[in-house]
């Protein structure tokens, strides 16, 4: 068997990479997480995916599917084959009647939300990696983003799905229409699978209409969290949902604030919101209770500019804090939103145990919590600390009813951690239907093996 | 082996029903599919439900969940055993920061509804049946119904599950938050599953604000389909999203009139529409569509009580046509939006073909046709014509790319047209991978056997 050569007769000598440059360039996730594939392969259409497919499962060789490489958690990276989908990149139709849109997987997020806002429509989800990451990779990993207050996550958004079964069958899942109960909802089982079922060729996703109402972008800054934790509470109880209800710490604002030359006000805990002016008053109600709480602060941005610089200290802190140390890891736990402020005191003890900064920011409206641990990848007993962070940050979040994953996904970080949740929220039954469904769909172990819940034996 | 008193010893002597008239009250759905059960079991607690479902499995009988039964495919009936969950019926938590319920399933929805608004939420998906039909019965359906076209049906309001599986083991799927990413989600297969899987117990329900914007209520009648079609488009294209879009026929129209003594408008298609007034000028952009659509009259609801009268006679217009035959049967395809006029086209054709009066009404913004077909169950010849009436009216929605089924499921009524989608739009794969889930979850085959996608060979 010689396997390039094989592959190149499917996709073609120039479309089977096995340089050096090219195989370092799809070596690491946006985590780090690294492995060295031992080729790519890169089909043009659903047949050449299929053909791939077809023979990779004949042979028993691992396959692991590949979008824009934007994972948190080491799924996109292998030591084996890596099927690189992006040469699929057509919008095929954006239907404004049925409201929904027929896309390739390669096709990148921001590019589709460019297209769909043409036609006075745009698909919510939006991770924070919109501009680069395809939308293949946002369905495999049930990705989410800053909207998802009001508008949940991308598995809320999947009609229906074109997917290459490993074995290189072509199959659709589901149907582009608003209702369908013809037969189990296969589709979902594929939102959130992180490559381990199947490949994502093409999908019908929803789309709505762009909101008409004006948005009023509101910044606060509190001297606890305390305070900020209980107008998060009194927003929700109030019924109003914001567009974006997001939190930052003073870490992450001050390296902002350092990296822009802004000048936002800082305090222990800071809120940015985006309310949408349906009957004129959300904003000014939101403001009240931001006030009653204590806020030391609070602006209404006067103008697109200020709104938008607003928006830019948020998205670019991760990068602000990236320039703070030499490695960095971004954690992503759910908890009850009343439970946020218990959380993050949580980080703060647990900072102060092991001598690390931890910065805190995440998405309020959601409980959806991202602690970024800065460290030196370096120093081995930075990295023993930092194994040791993320077990009782992980353990932690699971003591309070919460998740080890809210929207990056297990890869192969978090295998040991979901069979823990799993076992104290689930059952132990769940683990095993999990895997006979993998079984199921990849009897032979190809699709993208050992990872999320193909976990080995000795971490369950 | 006496099933009877073995089971009898789990639930108690009075919760084990084998009387002529309880096997009668159980023998039948909402839609006239009969089954003469052999005995009722009806739990009081999960873990009673578990142990019954250990005994039953291990002795390998089968057993139907029985929620309130108002399936309309069949899929309640058996002639084995019934197992009734409305003993647990309790509303467990109402959280109005994070925005769930959790409750048991089998507290009645409109209980739920109730008890919600009191705290000034609401579960969006409004089944006709909600006076009567419970929440495990609405998730075991995916049921849909009125406020769909702006909220979605029940898979999208369903959070986690509280679930005995086949077994008897008690499990939870899916975990109370905003967003999870910890495991595939096996809480969408048990949304639609039918009682095929396992008995859903608790759930974990999404719930929402009772959105404060006034409701205008539209009504309007049209000379022909196109006209109405046409406006429906407009509509959706105008990118204002109503919160009900419902259409009607003469027949249904007259009929309810008769039995209201009400004079709405009588045309050849009639819409009723609920448009939030968010900006305060969306009813008068619907108003103007319809007008220049050619819409022959236009009202505003000008009163709650001529609101009212106007849902009412929607609602109820399913009691009317039942006054004017003996049988009835109550079709649920779903097609794209576009396609309605079509389709609408296509059963009167069938009407005329066959001689049974068939009156249309549905859903529109979902593209949801219900067709009611007029006929008697003892007539043979009647029996013979709507049979083959159902086999054109699904191939005609498979082949403009619809669905058999939008929100009542397969049951045992629509096993054969349900193959015959899958085939022409999913692919041969996809009912095997199903029916090997199944397996994984029941590989004993006790959950409401021979239903679904548990297809007898002979129909494949």
């Amino acid at each position: 068997m010689d396997i390039v050569r094989d592959l190149a007769r499917i996709v073609g000598d120039d479309h089977v990479l096995t340089d050096e440059e090219s195989l370092t360039k799809y070596s690491r996730d946006m985590a780090s997480f690294e492995r060295r594939p031992q080729l790519v392969v890169r089909p043009g259409s659903v047949e050449e995916i299929s053909a791939v497919m077809r023979y990779c499962y004949r042979e028993g060789i691992p396959v692991t599917v590949w979008g824009a490489g934007t994972s948190l958690t080491g799924a996109v990276v292998t030591d084996r084959v890596i099927l690189d989908v992006s040469r699929l990149n057509k919008i095929h139709r954006i239907d404004t009647v049925n409201y929904y849109v027929h896309v390739d997987a390669g096709v990148i997020l921001e590019d589709l939300n460019k297209e769909l806002m043409r036609e006075g429509f745009f698909f919510p989800p939006d991770p924070a990696s919109s501009f680069i990451c395809t939308v293949g990779g946002a369905i495999a990993e049930g990705a989410g983003g800053l909207r998802c207050v009001k508008y949940g996550t991308v598995k809320d958004w999947v009609l229906a799905l074109k997917v290459v079964l490993p074995d290189g069958s072509i199959v659709k899942l589901g149907e582009p229409l608003a209702k369908n109960r013809a037969g189990y909802n296969l589709t979902q089982l594929f939102v959130g699978s992180e490559g381990t079922l199947g490949v994502i060729a093409e999908a019908w996703l929803k789309i709505t209409p762009i909101p008409d109402a004006p948005v009023r972008r509101l910044y606060a800054h509190f001297d606890s969290w305390e305070e900020a934790g209980n107008a998060i509470l009194d927003i929700r109880r109030s019924r109003i949902i914001p567009r974006m209800l997001e939190f930052f710490d003073r870490v992450g604002l001050e390296a902002a604030n350092k990296l822009h030359g802004t000048s936002l006000e800082v305090g222990e805990a800071m809120l940015l919101i985006d309310v949408e002016e349906y009957r004129g008053d959300e904003a000014a109600k939101v403001v009240e209770i931001l006030k009653r709480n204590g806020a030391k602060s609070v602006r209404v941005a006067a103008s697109e500019e200020e709104a938008e610089m607003l928006l830019q200290v948020r998205a670019t802190m991760y990068l602000a804090l990236n320039l703070m140390a030499p490695s960095r890891l971004i954690e992503d736990v759910c908890v009850p939103i009343d439970k946020i402020v218990e959380y993050l005191a949580k980080i703060k003890e647990l900072s102060a145990k092991y001598g690390l900064v931890i910065s805190m920011n995440g998405h309020a409206g959601d409980g959806n919590i991202h602690p970024s641990i800065l460290y030196d990848a370096g120093n081995p007993s930075d990295v023993e600390k930092v194994d040791l962070v993320v077990d009782e940050l992980m353990a932690y979040a699971i003591s309070l009813g919460g998740t080890i994953t809210g929207e990056h996904g297990v890869g192969i970080q978090k295998m040991r951690h979901l069979v823990s949740q799993l076992r104290q929220h689930n059952g132990e039954e769940v683990l095993r239907l999990m895997k006979e469904i993998k079984n199921v769909f990849d009897p032979r172990k190809v699709m993208n093996p050992g990872k999320y819940i193909d976990i080995p034996e000795e971490l369950v």
